[in-house]
């Protein structure tokens, strides 16, 4: 189902500021989802990518124990699920028993693939430096997936407190820039 | 012209990830402007902000040297402008006398503001350590303007190559999530 994304092209998905989930899986334990708006691109290829897990997450310290996890982008009309995931922990919570997302075997990291995301990254953390100041993880892209069905599907952009922005129109401009 | 934005609120505007001006300026020298798309938050107050400036920029040794810089959001109707920006460099071209956009002072920082920006975001450099590894730098945004006149004005979102997505339709969910 899913197909293969070129390393080189992962910077034209993140660099546009999408809403993303994001995997992690503890040793043994089952997988946890959530939702992280703040990321960014470090590097073109091979993709790096810096995003911010708040410490209070129970991401955080999966994420800063196993070192992997998968950015997913979700496509805009799952915008209630993920709003929904940002609002509950997998602490006390089975999110993909909960919420209606299928949990796929990614190829290189043990956290899982989510098979209703346009995009989904397996990561690996590459460097720990920034977490203590800033919560910053820095991964390295190590495999990329799309869904082709998906491939004209809009994304959310979050602007705080539930308020989402759906891409809109696209325009085109000569450019020499990448 | 340009009204005060609470600093707790720059956030909802990095977040979403649009297309920025960045302006800086080396000491008696006049100001430059480049376009950035690679930025995230660090923390919403103060707000923290993570950029990468290429090293080839003619604005990194600026940034680097003086510490300061404001983050400038355009109306997706510079598109073009944002994009010829993007592709000359402040080395021969001196855009603010090239280029169609009003400097205006700042309040803290030497750079100007950009006049026909949304939002204009006074920085001063906080971190350098991820410079030499990834060209990144941590921003404390000091002071944050707004500009009443484009509160509706859509932004960029850049997929790479000069292809953008403009703001579309906006929803909201109920949501706990700042």
């Amino acid at each position: 189902m899913l197909k293969d994304l070129p390393l080189g092209r992962v910077y034209q998905h993140i660099e546009p500021g999408p809403v993303t989930l994001l995997t992690t899986q503890a040793t043994g334990k089952k997988p946890n989802v959530m939702t992280m708006s703040w990321h960014m691109m470090l590097d073109f290829e091979p993709p790096y990518i810096g995003c911010v897990v708040g410490a209070a997450n129970h991401s955080f310290a999966t994420l800063r124990r196993t070192g992997e996890c998968v950015i997913a982008i979700p496509p805009a009309d799952l915008a209630e699920v993920v709003t929904k995931i940002g609002n509950c922990s997998g602490r006390d919570t089975d999110k993909f028993a909960v919420f209606p997302l299928t949990p796929l075997p990614a190829r290189h990291v043990a956290p899982p693939l989510v098979g209703e995301c346009i995009v989904n990254l397996e990561c690996k953390v590459r460097d720990t430096y920034m977490v203590n100041r800033y919560n910053m993880f820095v991964l390295e892209c190590v495999k990329a997936w799309q869904n082709p069905n998906l491939a004209a599907a809009k994304t959310l952009h979050h602007q705080g407190y539930g308020r989402f922005t759906l891409d809109g129109e696209e325009i085109r401009i000569k450019s020499k820039m990448r």
